[in-house]
């Protein structure tokens, strides 16, 4: 089997850098003596939880929308479907772009996240509870206000956005030996493999997936085994619900990520979750604390102890601290 | 009235920047644009909650444990009563520089904060609930083990140690109009005044005290108006419950910081405590949300508006994570 041309190349990943750069944080790497007495390697946490909008997705969205802006001079709005990160990313692209923006979120969604999204002065477009309901409420708009859609991980902007995170993390850190991604639909894993592989061929890029995702196993198989159309899995990590990846970010991970996938299930991300509350003094959200899991698993310690300098991505921290899960 | 020399001068806080940066680390400066909007100021905070042992003491404990090695080649340990903050600053500083030492603590004291100086490798010695007893423990100890008293306020290394934050804090923001500092002793808002009057004469320094402190009718009748022995106040921020000042504080708040005290009250406490967590991704104690809950007050609004860009000390981040007082 020939291996296909991947559609993001590195170059594409410096030039998003240089895109977004004025805008976004380049967000502080942590260590913590104590996790590293526990784990016996030498963690650095990449801590996109302080990152613009509260997690890494606001580099994706930001990377897009101004790529866009360049082809399209007369570009009015964009618009998405995602109550979550993606959706307050690019509610917040929109404005630091001067753009109009829609985003259509599930009617059930908590009111908390509504408004972080309206914040940024975005309009709410509610919508039934199945990802049809979603896209076809998404075309709708973009038809009817001439916007364009920014999808949340299923786009080569997008991925060449979250892959600027590699840049920094191994510029503030060169001799990491491996990254440990929570993966969803697998944006960040993507962008962050074809960056970090570049810089540093040698280095392993591992998902970390919550119970259920069973990654692993197509991985092996080469063959994206999910069923269609794609689920949700039950998982606290909300952030990193959807079971199956994106058809765009899947060579991306067949070519360049660890066929070795780590699970976490809940208990294990509120465990480390509260680790990195209680020791480390940051808000992380349950996706991130899924990362931190894999870093405190079993499996980790099993892993070469050539696999020495390890970096963990707290990819955000948009947690409701009214409902943190070990209360 | 002729002012009284001070017995701290910027140089030794030079100095104690030089003696514990090795160990300690320069904590970020954060901003954040929705704070900024809600008060019509430029907000700094600086993250001493991300310090060595979670606060800001571990600057104070450390220098005064070095200058006493300086000084005592053949010291062999050192002990205080605390079990908080200082008493984890003095364990970690102990244990940094090959020291033994001795924690006293009330015997009503949290679990999780007796696990925490234990962890650092410190011996712990309980003894009665009164501020007298412990000090009786705290000499006995010295006496027989021919350790050395660390205290925890109350002495001219220490503040010149937390002077060090107003160093850093002037280097990464400059143009700081004045600074906002939780005050208890007043060990930090002493050693902060000094480094921030010599390096920016016109910057205010304002205290920020819990409600029944009254410092500010102490300020103007520049007497210390307080009962003795000294009280603890009934706060939620239990970093900074001592109502009176110590003696050698005192003339160092008399000569360099404002008159006009912020006062707080539990309830913005908290406010400020949960703004933090969920729009800053911090976790932080009360004592460092008494200095947010300042930046928000309507008092801070009615200060001139030449007062623009504001710092605010995020002290410490030693808050049980199994007990946030909003739930």
């Amino acid at each position: 089997m020939t291996a296909e041309k991947l559609q993001v190349a590195f170059t594409d990943i410096l030039k998003a850098h240089q895109r977004i750069s004025p805008y976004i944080h380049k967000t502080p790497v942590f260590k913590n003596s104590k996790i590293n007495d526990l784990v016996h390697r030498e963690l650095y946490f990449k801590a996109e939880n302080l990152q613009k909008t509260g997690s890494f997705k606001a580099r994706g969205a930001l990377n897009a929308v101004l790529q866009l802006k360049e082809k399209q001079t007369n570009l009015k709005g964009v618009v998405t479907h995602s109550s979550g990160n993606h959706g307050q990313a690019t509610a917040w692209a929109a404005r630091t772009t001067g753009l109009q923006c829609s985003i259509v979120v599930p009617s059930y969604s908590p009111a908390v996240k509504m408004e972080a999204i309206k914040e940024y002065g975005a309009e709410l477009v509610e919508c039934g509870p199945l990802p049809t309901d979603r896209n076809a409420a998404c075309e709708k708009i973009a038809a009817e206000k001439k916007y364009e859609m920014i999808p949340p991980f299923d786009h080569y902007h997008v991925i060449a956005g979250q892959g600027t995170i590699a840049v920094e993390f191994l510029e503030a850190v060169p001799n990491l030996d491996a990254i440990l991604v929570p993966i969803s639909g697998g944006g960040m894993i993507a962008g962050i493999a074809v960056a970090a592989k570049h810089i540093k061929p040698n280095i392993k890029v591992y998902a970390v997936e919550p119970e259920g995702k069973i990654l692993e196993k197509s991985l092996r198989a080469e063959e994206m085994l999910w069923p269609n159309p794609p689920q949700y899995l039950n998982t606290i990590a909300d952030g990193i619900r959807l079971q199956q990846t994106g058809h765009l970010t899947w060579p991306f991970l067949l070519q360049l990520v660890e066929k070795e996938v780590f699970t976490v299930n809940n208990e294990e991300i509120i465990k480390a979750m509260k680790f990195v509350f209680q020791r480390m003094k940051l808000v992380i959200e349950a996706a991130s604390g899924a990362a931190v899991a894999a870093a405190m698993s079993d499996q980790l310690q099993k892993l070469d102890k050539k696999i020495q300098h390890i970096g963990v991505i707290l990819c955000g921290g948009n947690v409701d601290i009214d409902k943190l899960p070990w209360f």
